[in-house]
């Protein structure tokens, strides 16, 4: 099967990849350690909010029916009958005639129907018996309605949403001190070739370390997996058969880099022969990384990317992410792409769909996507730039600067206005 | 000073902050624990990338001159003298009339100048002692030399950077075991007014649980910082001075939610008094969060953001977020503002600068900027869609649909395309 390959877009070959996983079981976490994990259930308000008629300023409670003559050459003379703080529950009731001094957040006391903020009295800075109201005030002026923001019940965010900041304050303000997130996939990870030495180890004439494991452990984790460290894989089949075999009882799926290609040594290449696997993909019309192969084992997915370090992280990003989001509840999986005018012309005739790493600009209101002219497939020095793919597709001569391409981003833009 | 503060731009607020911050210093790290740190110094290549001459293919490395007369019906036929894995060093020099079957990523051998691939030869998928050459070789071809990607010594990753996947990749292939990089900022993160009751406990008349400490803590560490709890501030001046002063010499920088507006108890807003106190602002050209304070302490600096959920959102974007970069060694820490075209017309009047949180869109290659409707100053249920701050200028009557507006991105988009 190493040289007698069926082809599949990259559309394809996703598809069947995804088609073949299912969301992970759910589990408790405290909301600690909830930050980016992805909600299992919706999220329900459990009281109003706010969760009582509150002042939203500082100022004085009042009834709106004595302040119909106030104006600033006269202002309307009120008793203040008590000072509510936020926090406080007021204890009288407001008569005509009288205001509350009261505070950002405290609750309304009974009678009261507007509040007019200190800097609209007399002497703002002042404590004193006495308050001149200096204009008229509607009756529900400056009142925040128990339950205006949020409604006791409603869905506050949603089954399969990551938790942000955001999600964390509404988390908080619902008393929920634990929450049910999806499980973060566990992700086994190797390498394949024997060229390969640890960070810590000398180079020798032949040898080259392996950047390729580092790199994909932070990918995995960025994408909200669990990476798990395995050796080198040994280069005979028998041998990686078992070891593979043996490693994927223990996570939600594998990740390996290199083999795929036709070598002598490709052990990946070879184990989609083998009776107990399941091929899904070993050639997609795409560059680089055409090689990339996904096969089921134990009914498990194994993504075997390609060991050139360009086109291995291009196959993380087309497949592994979108995998890891399936499996990690998260409903959008597929490929966002957007489009973008393509700030630089790419004028080489493209055989497959090109996957260009590039970076996104802005400029007066326009997306411009700038492809990295050193994208060769084996250059590692550009790929910590690389924010976007953008899709050359195939036929024809490339693309020209200005026209429109399609855009996958797979990391937040360091954001540019161009000038 | 409570009621007659000074006011500044969000621009001289902002630059009054950065003024008296300086970058931490830096502290080694092991490769495992460097993902997302700011390199504390230029990152030099220790060896040539690739470090030899070697195969980027499976195939033959031939001697070009050999091949002259192949032609796919009259293959050239040459000797095998060895297979050369990836990692092995060759062992025979290459003479005329011989080949090296060679793999993908393996060292050249001595006299070659070519290397053909497998499906350029006869019989791919055969190990043969002889090897038909299908076409004409030019010398060089197919070869990737040592030092082509990257050459020894030149600066392959800048202090300043984020370390990212990418990075990392670098730091791997050239042994970087550790790495240096700025310490992250130690930021004390506290709350005022007791109207507030902690996550677990039961919601009382007139309390609300206290969602502003959880929300920052998550935003002071997704922007590099490393939050500290604190208690909630006691409300009386001399009493929260104290816990200031003593916090405050245990952290980098001091953040606060509440506090700062004109109401009695509003600490942070009477502490600006203070003769040990020096004020950088507390009276902000914005909507919302116009009291958003910040002063020194000790020589450190305290920002004293709004009580109201949204209004201390916008204030962490708009202040902590860069002041936390400064400190962070991080070298753009202006707001990354971009132009995009307001989705939606935004029509009321706007007396001072106005910053709307949104998400961004595209379609076709305009980048859209949409703002969120329920984007009241205490709306708390919105702040987890927040992507952006969309800025309405001052004066006019809003701006129309299509208009460019100014945007600073805070996170990471989720990237949607309009139909």
């Amino acid at each position: 099967m190493r040289f007698s390959r069926q082809m599949k877009t990259v559309e394809e070959a996703l598809q069947a990849l995804l088609d073949k996983l299912t969301t992970l079981d759910e589990e408790q976490v405290q909301i600690k350690e909830a930050y980016g994990r992805i909600l299992a259930h919706d999220i329900v308000a459990t009281c109003d909010m706010p969760p009582f008629d509150r002042s939203p300023l500082d100022g004085f409670a009042v009834r709106a029916a004595d302040t119909v003559h106030a104006t600033v050459e006269q202002p309307v003379r009120l008793r203040v009958v008590e000072t509510v703080a936020a926090g406080k529950v007021p204890i009288i009731p407001l008569e005509a005639g009288c205001a509350t001094r009261i505070m950002t957040g405290a609750m309304m006391p009974a009678g009261a129907d507007a509040v007019i903020m200190f800097e609209q009295t007399e002497n703002p800075g002042e404590i004193s018996e006495v308050v001149g109201v200096k204009r008229v005030m509607r009756a529900g002026e400056n009142i925040s309605r128990r339950g205006e923001e949020i409604a006791m019940g409603s869905v506050v965010a949603k089954a399969g949403e990551r938790i942000n900041a955001g999600t964390l304050a509404i988390l908080a303000t619902f008393g929920y001190t634990q929450v049910s997130v999806i499980r973060k996939p566990r992700v086994g990870l190797l390498s394949t070739g024997i060229e390969l030495v640890g960070i810590e180890e000398p180079l020798t004439p032949g040898k080259i370390r392996n950047s390729n494991t580092t790199m994909l452990s932070a990918l995995i984790a960025e994408a909200g997996g669990i990476p798990v460290q395995y050796p080198v894989l040994p280069d005979d089949l028998a041998g990686a058969k078992e070891k593979l075999t043996a490693y994927i009882q223990e996570v939600d799926m594998l990740v390996s880099s290199g083999g795929v290609s036709v070598g002598d040594y490709d052990v990946i290449a070879s184990l989609v022969d083998d009776p107990d696997v399941e091929l899904l993909f070993n050639r997609i019309a795409m560059r680089p990384g055409s090689p990339t192969t996904s096969l089921l084992l134990s009914g498990k997915p194994v993504l075997a990317l390609s060991g050139n370090p360009g086109a291995c992280f291009v196959g993380f990003e087309l497949f592994a992410r979108p995998a890891l989001q399936r499996q990690g509840g998260q409903p959008i999986v597929s490929h966002r792409s957007i489009k973008a005018k393509l700030g630089i012309s790419y004028e080489k005739p493209c055989p497959y769909p090109r996957y260009l790493r590039g970076r996104l600009a802005t400029k007066d209101g326009l997306l411009l996507a700038q492809p990295d002219f050193n994208d060769k497939a084996g250059n590692l020095g550009t790929l910590k730039n690389s924010e976007c793919l953008i899709v050359i597709p195939a036929g024809g001569k490339g693309k020209q600067a200005g026209e429109l391409v399609e855009v996958i981003v797979h990391a937040a833009p360091s954001w540019r206005e161009e000038v």
